[in-house]
């Protein structure tokens, strides 16, 4: 398999070393091959070639079987003409990568870590389907001196491909499926809704399928996280929820996703972001690179095994609290690299 | 004071009957007078008269001092040609009520309720400031078949009135502002980051005024509420991250708004919704609705000794733990408004 790194900004490059570290040692027990290539990406993109994604990458990315991404962004960009995440965007928008799934679990020795009352968290196993190449952001915009304006938009097609995959979701997990809407207020949300019911009707009537506004979904997210199965959304409302959710681990450093389109390849990134203030000092916790590894090997390639095989490893480094300092654990990023590889070996 | 009642949906009669009880028993012990006219609103003026906001209604709201709203909404309305939540709409631009305040604070008696672990909450002390009259609620829509949009648009004026009240809030309380935007992304959050720097700049320079994104924001509402003093955003970010922030208290039943204009009348209600599954059996949470009067008198008529005296009288109640049942109590909803007139007393 030949994949495309992409290390990105701030921590990316220092979890990314450990994604690569990972990814070696279990294709090597596993027995097959993996071929890297690794491209500058987002700031650090802009500041060797002017842009975020250059042709070079972009045909690079098309041309593999799965791209593996550290993170994109930092203050350093902020008056740039051209932003960094304008090319996670773009990268997005190009492979069509139009399903973004962002499993949250919590691993039992983490549930004192969350800020949610333990037993609130123990058993959440949800997994949030976002919609990720439509909506607000890649809508038409104006920008003029004192106003400014960005569309939403949304046409049935988006809805149902990105739909099917989460009903399909749901089918291997525990049959539920809430939507996610603003149907009460937005055009868009009530087109959302309907589709999806049409849908539930008729080509998925053994899934239970819920509806719920997303302001009432940011509540129960907290009053009851493990009431949820597969959680379906719009761009906008699951950047936010996931967020949000990804707080009910205890640290967005550990989760990791998936974004997925009809073909190969996949983007496989973490959720967290760039983090500037502590990068360059080892400090990141690589948990969800790792995670994304697992996807990358189940949802991007199909190897199943290899994806279990590095989840295993990750469950017995919680089982020994073998954590970076986020937390509260001793390792540097590095450290939990090198720990890893010998409990996979 | 002439204050017009809007019960509307499902709990919203129930509670208001609460408010209004209470705004009577403070009136008297604070020696003012109050002159009540309800109306039919959202779901229950459609059902009466075909439109979730009559003309006389609006009229007799624009000619009051104040306006108590219960809640609106609810399946029943699901498939009408014309929704409740169209009526709060239409009644917030026609008032022109652009800022909606909604203070977050945990009482001590209350922090074991909290779906967060209690030393996270304990100290919970925020105001949410969301511009309530803009953004994708009032923007042009497309709908069609398969393909609907809708439009977020912000003007620079829109912005500052709803930012100087934010400024102005935080030198009342802590001198800290932070303002949530996805200028990552978003022309309207660029303008509106933009916008809101040179004010902080040019006219408040004594408030410390922060940024974050929106998806950073619904994670930091749970790693440390506590931290947050001032929070503005625009319209949709506002609706959901105010709703995730309402369970800090531990029920959503408990929190109350005030939207304001540059005149009166003011709007006030609790934040929850019309929670039609429990509506007309008396186990509502007024305590929302009670809050919400206490704004009414301070922020709507001045009368801030009454809104003290109410409040005292609520803080009595959490000692006393005299709770409704969603907090672990035993009292209905009536029995809380009446235990809370005897407290005032
Ligand atoms: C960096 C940013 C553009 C991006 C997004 O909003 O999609 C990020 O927050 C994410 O969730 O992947
Ligand atoms: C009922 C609905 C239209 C309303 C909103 O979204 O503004 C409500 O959720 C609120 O927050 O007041």
């Amino acid at each position: 398999y030949s994949i495309v790194l992409l290390p990105g900004d701030g921590i990316g490059p220092e979890v990314t070393a450990v994604a690569r570290a990972a990814m070696e040692s279990v294709a090597a027990l596993s027995g097959f091959a993996l071929k890297f290539s690794e491209h500058a990406f987002g700031g650090a993109s802009i500041d060797r070639f002017g842009e975020p994604l250059t042709a070079e990458t972009l045909r690079a990315c098309q041309a593999s079987d799965a791209i593996f991404l550290g993170a994109v962004g930092g203050p350093k960009w902020d008056k740039a003409a051209s932003r960094p995440e304008a090319g996670l965007l773009g990268l997005r928008k190009a492979l069509q990568v139009y399903s973004n799934l962002r499993p949250v679990s919590v691993h039992p020795a983490l549930a004192g870590k969350s800020p949610l009352r333990a037993e609130l968290v123990a058993g959440v196993d949800m997994l949030i389907v976002r919609e990720l190449t439509g909506g607000i952001y890649f809508g038409a915009r104006q920008k003029r001196e004192d106003y400014a304006s960005d569309e939403c938009a949304y046409s049935r097609a988006e809805i149902e491909r990105v739909a099917h995959i989460a009903f399909q979701q749901a089918r291997l997990r525990r049959g539920k499926l809430m939507s996610v809407d603003k149907a009460n207020v937005l055009e868009t949300s009530r087109l959302w809704r309907r589709v999806v019911s049409e849908m539930g009707a008729r080509t998925y009537p053994d899934i239970e399928l819920g509806h719920m506004y997303v302001d009432a979904a940011a509540m129960h997210l907290l009053r009851d996280p493990a009431s949820f199965d597969v959680v379906l959304t719009e761009n906008m409302f699951g950047d936010i929820l996931s967020d949000e959710a990804s707080m009910l681990p205890g640290s967005i450093g550990l989760l990791g996703s998936a974004s997925l389109g009809d073909t190969r390849p996949g983007v496989f990134e973490p959720i967290h972001g760039s983090a500037p203030d502590i990068a360059g000092q080892d400090e990141a916790n690589p948990f969800g690179a790792i995670e994304s590894v697992a996807q990358l090997f189940e949802a991007g390639l199909g190897e199943t095994e290899a994806a279990a095989r590095l989840r295993a490893a990750v469950g017995a480094m919680h089982e020994a609290g073998d954590w970076t300092g986020d937390l509260g654990g001793t390792l540097t990023c590095s450290e939990a690299g090198i720990r890893l590889i010998q409990h996979l070996e």
